[in-house]
């Protein structure tokens, strides 16, 4: 990152949109709970979400060891993708209208994190959900560490593009009496929503949820 | 759809939370701006984001000609997967907090849409994105609408997976005092931000816009 791009990080279309920059690209990771992973196998092409998170220059998942996506991204390069859509962008035309947007295409291969950093993984993962929780909760124990498989990728090989702003008309247009702005669009944070078994005080990072 | 999964969208893991329902299949389509699109090519797999809608059985997208996407998917199976993430799930034990989530994953082939059928399916695009906004924009030429491509594909060949609800911890630790529930996330709208340029009143559908 804030290199030159590779022969797959190359934005072709939009190049107006494209950015290499490492800030960005975290900004964009921290802010996903999930990811898209692109991977092939005897099936053709495969699209999976899953969790992801963030430390450092790698971008983590996890999952049980029998995952068939695990075992694939072990053995071949993939292609994973996190996208934020921030609104719609009402133009005067029909052709000129648009979506605000944030994505990060990263391409490479992810490797498994030792038993060793397994821990500290994870447990990186509960704090990316919700700082505080992990010192609240039952801990793993052996056989839970055991039975999950952690992988991360680097972020190097990686694109961002983002659109933000107003629409961009053709200056023949703007004297249309249409209206024309962007419609946002947000994730919002409800109030929790208790288990029914549960009749214990709410902690903190519990209460701070709600937009 | 509501028949034997494929060997491709047979779910292998968490097999609970699969569903071959083509009405939950359409209302995971319908509340999507945008999908992930997994297609290869010389360099490898690729995972582009990218507008969609549904009209009646199929999943539609658009783009410039000179799209290197639609050219490749219009030569190749690709994998189309579409996730929306409801929640964090808060369980007593680390290992067993989990995610609410509808995803749909839809295999096969694009095919491109005639001259004839592309104005509708552009205008259902803005159908789906604010209904009654087509009869206020000055609406495509000839021109713009040669040089745009769109493509569908049949909704037959897919799988979807939901989780909802709260925790299901493991018996031993229901006792245990941690505070368990979900924290739902859902997505907003707030005000709409008028082009600087434009003094109109906003009309209806903009009004409207705001949760």
């Amino acid at each position: 990152m804030n290199t030159a791009p590779s022969v797959r990080t190359q934005v072709k279309r939009g190049v107006q949109r494209a950015s290499y920059d490492t800030a960005l690209l975290h900004a964009i990771v921290d802010a996903a709970y999930i990811c898209h992973i692109a991977f092939d196998d005897e099936h053709g092409v495969h699209n999976i979400p899953t969790a992801c998170w963030r430390s450092g220059g790698h971008l983590y998942i996890h999952g049980s060891n029998g995952s068939r996506m695990l075992k694939r991204l072990a053995e071949q390069e993939c292609c994973v993708t996190i996208t934020h859509v921030d609104g719609l962008v009402l133009a005067r035309s029909a052709f000129n209208h648009s979506m605000n947007y944030r994505s990060a295409m990263i391409y490479g291969r992810f490797e498994t994190v030792t038993d060793a950093g397994k821990r500290a993984a994870l447990e990186a993962l509960m704090e990316h959900l919700l700082p505080g929780r992990q010192a609240d909760v039952r801990p793993g124990n052996e056989q839970e560490y055991a039975a999950t498989t952690v992988m991360r990728i680097a972020l190097h090989e990686a694109a961002c593009k983002v659109r933000t702003g107003g629409p961009k008309d053709d200056e023949e247009d703007l004297p249309l009496a249409v209206w024309a702005g962007v419609l946002p669009l947000t994730q919002s944070r409800p109030a929790p929503q208790p288990d029914p078994a549960c009749s214990l005080p709410a902690p903190d990072y519990v209460r701070a949820w709600q937009d």
